[in-house]
């Protein structure tokens, strides 16, 4: 159960939060410094599961790359819920980087990401607008189709 | 016509900003907070049309490439513009993120991004020198050859 | 000699800073805005040579990219001490970006990333840990593995 106005948002609109990894290296999902919010890439996961494996043009659809990129945003949420305990202190998603693992002659990349997109417009509102950099890339990382990183600012 | 000052350099230097296009979906051409405007990766356009497609090493030149490198950082220009009102409020650019879409075996990524580069010094002196990243990724959005995203520190 | 605590730790855990490069082109490799620091992308180098070329799953193996990835972070270190004097002064590292050179099979990029995520946390210890994305992209600058960018919180 949360009060949390954006996960109402989210949750009437259908999509869960799922359990923020605890994490693991040297690197962190988070780093909060003042009012910026820096978060590490995230792929697709369902259930604790990697999902949403495959490259663009060769063994994945849109659809199913689409939805890897609405579970690699909520993976982000749920990271940044983690690190700074309520996502109603997030003032404005800044910058959202999708990476999409793409053949040569895919290029629709912006199809793939506009699915995250529309996430945290649907999560935030009008503060959910933010700036985005879509590219496709060889490959990533454990095979999966979408990567997804954010800078967000907190209130 | 304007009395933007680095609008002059650049038009002293042949360059043109071109419409910004209507922003369009989740996503926003430029997020300003505070003090930092985050602009989200722009594709080389001339008149309203994507140009400069191709991957570097396959079926487009370097010289090809940097013109569409020039023509993306002049969209990033307009988009920052028609986001602040005016291009002599940046203070500084501090990041260019650069991505050439290109075949393995082409190695020259740092030559086509250096045209973006050198524009941002055409239009703002020494606070145009930044940091920068440039890499070669598989393929790029609408199968253009370059694409830029930016962050900008404003007065 | 340096008195630096960061220097040190780096010292004893057998890596040496290398000289930075001097700066060339009309992108520098650390900009400065107040207590945030944008860093270029790097490159692995030893005693001023590209090293560490090829693509991982083709021509280079997980072990040889993870050195490129310590000599690229060292690389970043060095750029960031020439640029604000001593590397004590760094309240945070903030966001590491690693690109790996990667054929299309090739998916153990956090492994190589990895090498250089656990260099920031012997240099910085726990204000080390940082975001991270990292991405298999298919050609680097010059032809090297691993090329890095970062973002570093001041005091």
């Amino acid at each position: 159960m949360t009060n949390s106005a954006v996960e109402k948002r989210l949750s009437d609109a259908g999509f869960t939060l799922p359990v923020a990894p605890a994490p693991q290296g040297s690197y962190v999902p988070v780093v909060v410094v003042g009012t910026v919010a820096y978060c590490s890439g995230v792929l697709p996961m369902s259930g604790g599961t990697l999902v949403a494996k495959g490259r663009l043009g060769v063994d994945i659809s849109i659809d199913e790359a689409r939805e890897g990129a609405q579970l690699a945003a909520l993976g982000l949420l749920a990271n940044l819920k983690a690190a700074i305990g309520d996502l109603d202190k997030v003032a404005r998603v800044a910058r959202l980087g999708g990476f999409v693992a793409s053949s040569p002659d895919f290029t629709d990349q912006p199809e793939v990401i506009n699915a995250a997109s529309d996430l945290m417009v649907v999560a935030f509102g009008e503060d959910g607008r933010h700036a985005r950099a879509a590219v496709g890339v060889a490959v990533l990382p454990r095979g999966v189709a979408v990567e997804l990183e954010a800078t967000f600012i907190l209130k």
